[in-house]
């Protein structure tokens, strides 16, 4: 027999991923909004309180909750510090606001309330047994007073409320079974703008291999852009067996320089930086140089070897082997990866494997990295991310990890549950009005907004879209606008992206002529089309609106073209709006109405709208629609401010 | 550390109540499907089975379960046995499905497999050790066979594919973390007609009280209009003090019955039968002629005493006490109940109180009681339901109950994850078609079909709806069909139903006029405009056609006219496809266009529909759309055979 005096029930708790199993997340200074439906047997009064803590600390703190409709409860909390916390929910019966409400319905109807003082008498001298000092005494006062002729002014007095509530009898509260948890992370892991860049081609002279200090040189430019992130690609020695040439040739000329992810040569492998590249004192003098510029360099975590790879030799035992005794190297078949050894995460000795890599990080950690770029998590075990991570996060709970999993949506949430911080998405195939409205719904309007953190990229070095292709310049800096202003996280390869250089190795493939994944490149960045202006205004503004910082209020707008994408975002606290719309067709004009449904005013005059992206102020009507034309050869999209906040939605 | 090698992630399993806490529930004969997102880290294959088993049996039988899309899952199982059945999901790597696969791919390529056979011939000699006998002996003579030249021909036969399927390696299998569990009753708790009636009303003669033997002598009657289920209100001995008069006046003349559920009077408390209906030995014997015609006799668990109940004298302890050491009566202030004592579950003394109300069940259940109608239970707490239904259970699975809360949905769903087999609805309520639409599509298509079966009645002694009190005999009529082919469960008060007697006490009052609950009542069985036809064929066809016998695959049809209700039902073999067309408007004739979308054959042809509730077969048109008119002189619905399996749904 459960005790029947517990009586309330305490289900549904929101957020909580797959039973409490996964944390949310949030990052420092955002709050955290729970409900529940919490109910009892009958028709008496509850109170519910939501207690949080951070983990390690000994006490919970108690927040009151307040219900909505339907025995649905809702209350909040603000987490401030990086690492984890917990949250539950407790509720009991409040017999004495039970009490007051009846008494209140009695006394309307005159009915004589003598017998029910001396029963709320019993409940507040009770109360005071449970208090102490002057709170004590101002009960078993009140108490006495319950029963004399004041008794009914006293009963409904706020100071009684107040200290009914503060004293409460819990002793047969409902506690929820499960404390739930928050992964609470930097600001950087919400909000964040990536630049991706081949140190190798960053020298300013044509056919030199770029080097670190190259790199450093370079730090303005990015920086100049509004970047937060630079991220580069492996930065370890490359193998020479079977290494690939230009345009992924299978003959490689002797001066080919090979695939930076084919990790590992006679230089070392995963802690070792490639030689032409520099030292890595000259890679940490980089990160301190980068910081110094607001930016923190990402490397790439790539878990592969070439053949040339220390590993290859000192740990065969973490690889496949093949009936010929030979290395398995890696396949799709009937595709065959003859420079890429993957590690054998079945092997028996797994547990080294796993310590090695893990230690890995740690290393990159002391050279001062704290942000990472995760190659193809999805084809290593789940059980050992989330070992990865948790230990990393034990000593630095700072890291923060991209992850790039291009593969199936259970697969990619089931990542981000794991602890990735951000994770690479869809976006860059979806075009049509109605694909991104019906993508971007996923991820801002369900559970997956509690754990998957979206990072959009318009380009990748190994994407390179059909849609860059064929829309020229026009379409680069639509999907640039598209991506800075749908996700809070973004990013782009460079500079290819900013310079439009869209020519793809063959039509109708997605991989990039002359790509900088086989060899040394030169770019000349002062080009006169270059996208750096856009890109710079956009990051601005991201930078100066914090509607633009977080993706839950995402709201899709409608319009009577379904060439024109229209959507606003608004800051938590509801003071910042900025409306998007952006001209989905990379070559021809669109105009049409879009609604932007804002709160009424007495007299409904019309109000000014602010483009922030190419300047002008526009007179908005009140009734919601307005008129809007975008020409791509002008402009890409209209980022407006609204100095008026929207209406909710309808559901 | 977990093992690296436990690839299989097992999640999202449904059904699954509130994390296992809760068993769904089924009937006898019905299918249990399950569904599971199902993945692993990279491209290997998987197998996954869903194991089930009757609760208290060893072993666990496994069935395959095939995938769908994006890695989700499904298989199915029956259940065949009154009770409680477990099940789970289990799913590994499949290497050798991986290999041949790829296999394939490599041949088609035209590559050299010697070595690939190799790889092939250990997977094969390991399951041969796992294996035994003849199928030992054939893996074993395989894997020799693989690593000669006709190795590719055997690798790809259908026999290897059988024998390794037989003999997985599981070793590194991950099996889903809850047992969940379906909680099987009789057929009866899914499909049932139920006819409440006050036996003191039963007697033929004008003026006298009904009796146990009246009720026996109307059997016929009721069995005869096809109800499965008689549900009597109390049949206890009732209260004098504070004794309600007709239409509940506080003044009761020294012939007023009472209220039946004024429980408890010098004659006995809740396991007494009221003297004026008879003795224990005439409910026993009703029980049982009832049985002979097809029918179960419901009585009521109406948990409460009357001032004259034995409990108050005996079991002061079980009640609240007033500051006067009077036992609390019931209120809702202002409103004051004085002729009811609630029970005070909070007592320290609920121990006892519990026990004497589970044992009042087991009582009528050895009276030969097996169905019960529990009044308001949710004004007693959940926690008392659970280890009551429990108790009750242990000894007695096929016992059945009703649960008779309106109240809020959380509470009522509450109550039926409980144990509650069927539940009471807002179906009085719901006279639009937009409002049926939403209420219908939320019990039968939410998670909430997996354990609340809904009841739908269109009067109550409580109910007289204003659908009810301004619509006429049509009325009736149509709330009559809707709740019959709406909800395989559904029931009527009568005679007053039947008999369209729909006089409120006053205008805009839900209340009967001269109620049964206070007065006993005469009814003319034989009136001409009895509702007793229509109910006896409605009540056939839902005998005859299992399409009615469930709820799960109800859909609404598109109409062109808001008050032409459509809906269809399939059997779950889908062989049986009933569409209802309902005029909601009892006064006036509605005509319009109904879409059922039929599956098309060749040459289209139109095909026959068959109206079982009035006769006549019409030519339907296979593009869908069928002209339909219903005069509610006439009838209210057309209730049409269709021998055209549907269209699935869009989603």
């Amino acid at each position: 027999m459960r005790d029947a005096r517990s009586r309330v029930v305490i289900e549904n708790v929101e957020p909580e991923i797959d039973g409490g199993r996964f944390p949310v997340k949030r990052v420092v200074g955002e709050r955290v909004v729970v409900e529940a439906d919490v109910f009892a047997d009958g028709h008496d009064e509850l109170a519910c309180v939501l207690c949080h803590r951070a983990a390690g600390e000994d006490v919970w703190h108690e927040v009151p909750m307040r219900p909505l409709l339907d025995d649905r409860w809702r209350g909040e909390f603000q987490v401030d510090e990086v690492g984890r916390h917990q949250y539950t929910v407790q509720a009991w019966v409040d017999h004495f606001h039970t009490w007051t409400r009846d008494l209140v319905r009695r006394l309307a109807a005159g009915q004589d309330v003598t017998a029910d003082l001396q029963v709320g008498a019993t409940l507040v001298a009770a109360a005071a047994a449970r208090a102490e000092g002057s709170a004590a005494e101002r009960l078993r006062e009140t108490a006495r007073l319950l029963t004399t002729r004041r008794g009914e002014r006293a009963a409904l007095s706020r100071e009684l409320a107040a200290l009914m509530a503060a004293h409460p009898d819990r002793c047969h509260g409902t506690r929820y079974e499960r404390e739930l948890e928050v992964q609470v992370q930097r600001r950087l892991a919400r909000f964040s703008a990536w630049y991706e860049m081949f140190p190798r081609s960053a020298a300013p002279e044509l056919g030199r291999h770029g080097t670190f200090d190259d790199v450093r040189a370079r730090l303005p430019y990015v920086a100049g852009m509004g970047f937060d992130v630079l991220y580069l690609p492996p930065i370890h020695p490359i193998g020479r067996a079977f290494r690939k040439g230009a345009n992924n040739s299978v003959k490689a000329g002797p001066d080919a320089v090979g695939s930076p992810w084919a990790i590992g040569g006679s230089e070392g492998g995963h802690r070792a930086v490639h030689p032409d590249l520099g030292t890595l004192d000259d890679f940490r003098r980089l990160v301190e140089e980068a910081r110094r510029h607001g930016l923190e360099i990402a490397i790439d975590l790539a878990y592969q070897a070439s053949p040339d790879h220390p590993y290859a030799r000192e740990h065969p035992e973490w690889f496949r082997t093949r009936p010929d005794g030979t290395i398995q190297y890696a396949e799709n078949p009937p595709k065959k990866y003859q420079d890429i050894y993957p590690f054998d995460f079945e092997s028996p000795e797994w547990r080294s494997l796993w310590t090695e890599l893990r230690d890995v990080v740690t290393f990159w950690v002391e050279q001062g990295v704290r942000t990472f770029r995760v190659d193809n998590p999805h084809t290593k075990p789940f059980a050992f991310w989330e070992w990865l991570i948790a230990g990393v996060r034990r000593d630095h709970p700072d890291v923060i990890l991209l992850s790039e999993a291009f593969t199936r949506p259970r697969v990619m949430y089931h990542l981000a549950k794991l602890g990735f911080d951000q994770s690479y998405t869809y976006f860059a195939w979806r075009n049509q009005a109605w694909e991104l409205r019906e993508y971007l719904t996923e991820l801002t309007r369900t559970e997956a907004r509690e754990y998957f953190r979206p990072n959009f990229w318009p380009n990748t070095p190994d994407i390179l879209t059909e849609a860059l292709q064929t829309g020229g310049r026009a379409a680069s800096a639509l999907r640039l606008v598209l991506a800075a202003t749908l996700a809070a996280s973004y990013g782009i390869y460079g500079p290819v992206f900013e310079l439009a250089e869209t020519t793809p190795l063959q039509p109708g493939r997605e991989e990039y002529l002359d790509s900088e994944k086989y060899e040394v490149r030169h770019w000349d960045l002062d080009r006169p089309l270059s996208l750096r202006p856009l890109i710079t205004k956009v990051n601005r503004i991201r930078r100066q609106h914090p509607a633009l910082q977080q993706d839950r209020t995402l709201r899709f707008l409608q319009t009577d073209n379904e060439r024109l994408l229209a959507y606003a975002k608004t800051s938590e606290d509801g003071s910042d709006v900025i409306v998007v719309v952006v001209n989905l067709d990379p070559l021809w004009k669109q105009a049409g109405w879009v609604e932007v449904p804002v709160a009424p005013r007495a007299g409904h005059p019309p109000y000014p709208a602010e483009d922030l992206l190419n300047g002008g102020r526009y007179v908005w009507r009140t009734d919601g629609w307005n008129y809007v034309e975008l020409d791509p050869a002008v402009t890409p999209a209209h980022v407006m401010q609204v100095r008026r906040p929207l209406l909710p939605e309808a559901r």
